[in-house]
């Protein structure tokens, strides 16, 4: 009997690997350009599956027509003991790009990645955003769609039995040797019964990476108040001191829209109530109505995990982890009936009283505060799973809990993964280094997330505006003082630096709201990388939306060298001519950014905006010669309404003193909004 | 029919889930005070089996009974979907140490460890060594014995459902809010199908240390000729400069043992051919006797990867693993066929003509050089399981080819792990900071591996002076000098402070050879690290052997602390009284060394010795008041004899001018070595 058993497992076994190895080339082509596949028992959840995303087909289809440089056969899968490994062919000189949300580095070939959800420390293993999708600069991208950690030897590893391998060299006497001999493959691997894989063609990278995000469900279109200025005050802060500090912004001039609380807005934290604290709090309701307003927006700090003196915990019917983190229990979110529990507790607490949105902390890392990856939860997935995807799976939450109201959110995470496109929250880090943030701000780009590079605080006069201008520049500004204490005036000495900065950050948010919009209709990232649109170059300096050219200053430099691409560009505050197709060297001084525009370009701004309520009235500011082009988007800012249609996405013209405009996609017939225009010119 | 086998199957696996779990709590006593059980089934190999160790039972029976601080059922065994989990109760105060060889820090209680075979880089995960096994302060060993990585949470992840979870306490108000709470546990976790797990008692944390030792079969007993001091020459050096070199030397007064070749002794390297190269080494045979006749020994570098043009290469018939590193095939040393031939191919070739061991390098990491996790090799591990033992099947192939021949060899290694203790090799890094150099020494000694604390250049003749003395000061003595050049008088000013420094490693083989006897017989390391001898007390100073406490000076520090534990204590080359149970400060001189000499003790030594090949005529050095005893072990020095008992262990005991010898353990009535004695005093 037993026997027997055994047998008829032993034949089981047999034909499920031989169906997966089978299955394992059926290509679908389910989306035009994007090929996917199922290898071995499909893992639950998958990254799409965790984050709730469907793409766009609609948007897919409107970008050009594309094959992979390789056929899609070519594309090895193998299953070993404990592995289901993807083999992808590499060319010479090919880049490959993202492989998560990386601190360091730009072009991933020759190295080893362990992806996993962590906080940032070092090295390029333990990310915020682990996210295990890859752009190749010949124009595709390949993602792991799994909720496991994964492996990725990027053109490292070759076969013996590989008929390409490379000639053998002597390093004793050869001075061609070489320390890392390329394998001409990426091999990614996953302990998992299987994984689904996905890719993107192009044909350019750029298209690649609009495939991708459009195939996780586009880029996440925030309300308009999140593209203003946001600011977080110390974390015991009172109502009435919030409300002083709120007032402190416009009396001095300086624009503000976002007010983030930190733990003390709660009765307990570290583990958390998730309620008001009646002391500091008294009044929450009349609190959040008196913010509105003033047109400033209410973001909490939360983190999950939950004290058991809190109402919420009872409601959640031990759905919780094995472990504790901060001796917190920590909410099963991938059980439906826990995340209803949340969001109905959420909703009447704050979303009721106006709460504009969440801060979700340490949903990443560290391994000393977290659950271990043993840790067992109620839903069947490990600590080790769970931690891969908690933030995704928050984000969804959150997100879902806000389309309940018709009401669009923006918030900030610190725990992220792939197929996150389309969840409205900005990365966060308690790391600080302003090279670091410039590059994960390049990299979150390639991994189909957004970075807030926050400014919390700085050690001289020169480092706070050097950093205010690159948060200014950012996709979310903020000004993160929950432990400094530290406001906008801080500096008294660069006190009109700063607010310079933060001026013209509010003055483009017209500019930055349309670039939201290229995310999320057409996937093109508000950062743009250098890589992805200027012949695979890997640079520090990135462009912001269609026609603005950032190029970061940092402490101690006082000179640096910034490459413009082809065509004419411009100095975005004088109008003079910078240069064309070529690197030019700079020094400006502590007051100067270094913007450019792009000739023939015209940039929608709100000069002197204090609060980003409305895209109007719209100043264009032209650069170079014209006919001058701006693109312009425009919704009402806050509702659902955009993802029906309603919202206009074209283009304001100005040619010879007359500007017209021009609908290219969306509902809207006209666009509403009343335009000038200047000519910006030395 | 398929509904009835997948019934099968179901029963089949609750059946065996069930019996592992009641199967988990059969502890056996299998050797005095060491208990064993197997939780679920054994994963092939554990690390007792990869390293071929088994316990000297006879010397663990010499240990005094002892029990464990808690009950042997307290430890908890489950089972998680993907994980075996190992809960071992953790008292308030108590301190845990081991961990692997580490290079940061030394009670590990707090973090999170998850322990892989790799180069060391940052962190405390991957480890050239990552022993899965820690040792309490409380007296007692826990050995995880699975050649797979595993995570260890030390006091770190409270269970929601643990009654003794701490009292809640609110960040926001409450002073005493812990960022950490500890749980009160160890949980280590595998992703295997099983392992086996073993508790040691002690009483004492040292003596726990020992048993660990002893059950992986004693600590390894090199040649006397080892003790002595190594030095390597650069990688294309040819047979006559190294003649030369060994020459020098000898004229200018400076001890050595052991001449290390690098790759350039090979025809061709990166990937290897591991013959001699005919234009570098014409006839090795000639230039190994040449050597021999100076009393010099001969130790080889290689690393494992075989390039195809080697006789070698053919041998091995392609028991290979999937990927090549270097280029070079990587042997599947787990697969006993493939051993027989690397044995046969060396001995052949090396062993035969007089090579008396070999360094092997690159068995551990980096990722970027190595085989993927995802390798597959025909023994049927896979790369992940492999790269955690590679380092330990070396060593043991390496000794077994010695122990065929009858000779005891010792070498350098990259890699090692759990169970190690036996093997004749110590670990060397590509790292170099002093610092983590002298943590690593007290860590391996946590670790129960051996680590070669070598100098290979200076930036100042005051660093160049420092590590030498502490090089000089640590069980393997080598300048390590492939890449610089560098010669021992490289740095003329201080040339005499380095002749010095190795005159006194020289002089202190007797006491440094009886300290490996202990190593060997007892199970206590020749690095002893003061928190196993002192308290707990975590300290960068450690004793060598019985009687020496030395304190490494670092550069730029003129002054240091010194923690004299209970005794009187001496210093070693003046015989000036120096403290007892006190911290002093020092301020030593570049030429004077932190050595610190036990009041009672007489050190064994050879004044003036530039060989190691004998322990007399022995010059018995007394400090403080006698009657003075020296710990004296004696062998032949080159066999293993001494596994069959003919050794002599014992004392020599001056008192009142008399010196007399006692027998403790061994076949030999009585000491050959002719002893003298001085007291130094100032």
């Amino acid at each position: 009997m037993a026997t027997r058993s055994h047998m008829l497992l032993a034949l089981s076994l047999f034909v499920t690997h031989v169906s997966n190895q089978s299955g394992a080339s059926r290509w679908e082509e389910r989306n035009p350009g994007v090929w996917t596949t199922e290898f071995g028992r499909h893992d639950t959840p998958t990254l799409t599956e965790a984050s709730g995303s469907t793409p766009l087909k609609g948007q897919i289809e409107k970008l050009p027509r594309a094959e992979l440089p390789f056929k899609i056969n070519e594309v090895k899968l193998t299953k070993t003991r404990d592995y289901c490994v993807v083999s992808v062919p590499l060319k010479p000189g090919e880049k490959i790009f993202g492989l998560g949300m990386q601190m360091s580095g730009i072009n991933r070939r020759g190295g080893v990645y362990h992806l996993q959800v962590d906080h940032f420390a070092e090295g390029h293993d333990r990310l915020h955003a682990p996210t295990p999708m890859y752009i190749s600069s010949l124009g595709y991208a390949v993602f792991l769609n799994t909720s496991r950690p994964i492996n990725f030897y990027v053109g490292v590893g070759n076969r013996r039995t590989d008929p390409k391998i490379p000639a053998f060299k002597d390093r004793n006497t050869d001075r061609n040797w070489d320390a890392q001999p390329d394998s001409g493959q990426v091999e990614a691997s996953v302990q998992a019964p299987g994984l689904e894989i996905t890719i993107l063609a192009g044909p350019t990278a750029m298209q690649a990476l609009q495939r991708y995000n459009l195939f996780c469900g586009g880029g996440a279109m925030p309300p308009l108040w999140a593209v203003g200025f946001w600011h977080r005050t110390p974390s015991l802060a009172t109502s009435s001191q919030v409300s002083q500090e709120v007032d402190e912004f416009a009396k001095r001039g300086f624009p503000l829209d976002v007010i983030g609380l930190e733990p003390g807005w709660q009765s307990r934290s570290y583990p958390g109530s998730m309620e008001w604290s009646p002391e500091r709090f008294p009044n929450p309701k009349q609190f959040v109505s008196s913010m509105a307003e003033k047109g400033i927006h209410v973001n909490l700090w939360e983190n999950p995990y939950v004290a058991p003196g809190s109402s919420l915990f009872k409601k959640l019917e031990s759905r919780f982890g094995s472990h504790t983190v901060w001796l917190g229990a920590v909410p099963d979110v991938f059980d439906d009936k826990a995340s209803k529990s949340i969001r109905d507790f959420h909703t009447d607490k704050h979303l009721n009283i106006g709460v504009s949105g969440y801060k979700i902390d340490e949903v990443d890392g560290f391994d000393f505060w977290l659950w271990p990856d043993h840790a067992t939860f109620p839903s069947g997935l490990d600590g080790l799973q769970m931690r891969q995807i908690y933030g995704v799976l928050w984000q969804k939450l959150i997100d879902n809990m806000y389309r309940q109201k018709g009401q669009r959110t923006f918030g900030l995470v610190r725990g992220s993964n792939g197929a996150a496109s389309r969840l409205p929250f900005a990365i966060y880090s308690d790391t600080y280094d302003h090279h670091q943030y410039i590059t994960a701000l390049i990299n979150s780009s390639l991994a189909g997330v957004t970075w807030c590079a926050e400014i919390r605080s700085a050690d001289s006069n020169e480092e706070w505006v050097r950093r205010m201008q690159s948060a200014c520049l950012s996709p979310i500004a903020q000004l993160n003082a929950w432990d400094s204490g530290k406001k906008p005036w801080s500096y008294p000495a660069v006190s009109e630096e700063i607010r310079e900065a933060m001026l013209l950050r509010e003055s483009l948010v017209p500019y930055l709201y349309t670039a939201f919009a290229q995310y999320r209709l057409s996937g093109i990232p508000p950062v743009r990388p250098m890589c992805l649109i200027d012949g695979g170059v890997e640079s520090d300096q990135y462009m912001l939306g269609d026609n603005l050219l950032f190029a970061p200053m940092f402490v101690g430099a006082k000179t640096r060298t910034v490459r413009l691409p082809a065509g004419k560009w411009y100095d975005y505050s004088s109008g003079k001519f910078a240069g064309s197709s070529q690197t030019i060297t700079i020094a400006p001084s502590l007051s100067e950014i270094p913007l450019y525009v792009r000739g023939g370009a015209a940039i929608p701004t709100i000069p002197g905006a204090l609060r980003a309520d409305s895209i109007k009235p719209c100043l264009l500011r032209c650069y170079g010669e014209g006919p001058y082009v701006a693109p312009i988007y425009e919704d009402d800012g806050i509702s659902f309404g955009f993802e029906q249609g309603h919202y206009f996405l074209g283009t304001a013209r100005i040619n010879k003193g007359k500007i017209t405009t021009k609908l290219e996609d969306g509902l809207r017939p006209n666009v509403m909004t009343k335009f000038e225009y200047v000519v910006i010119a030395p």
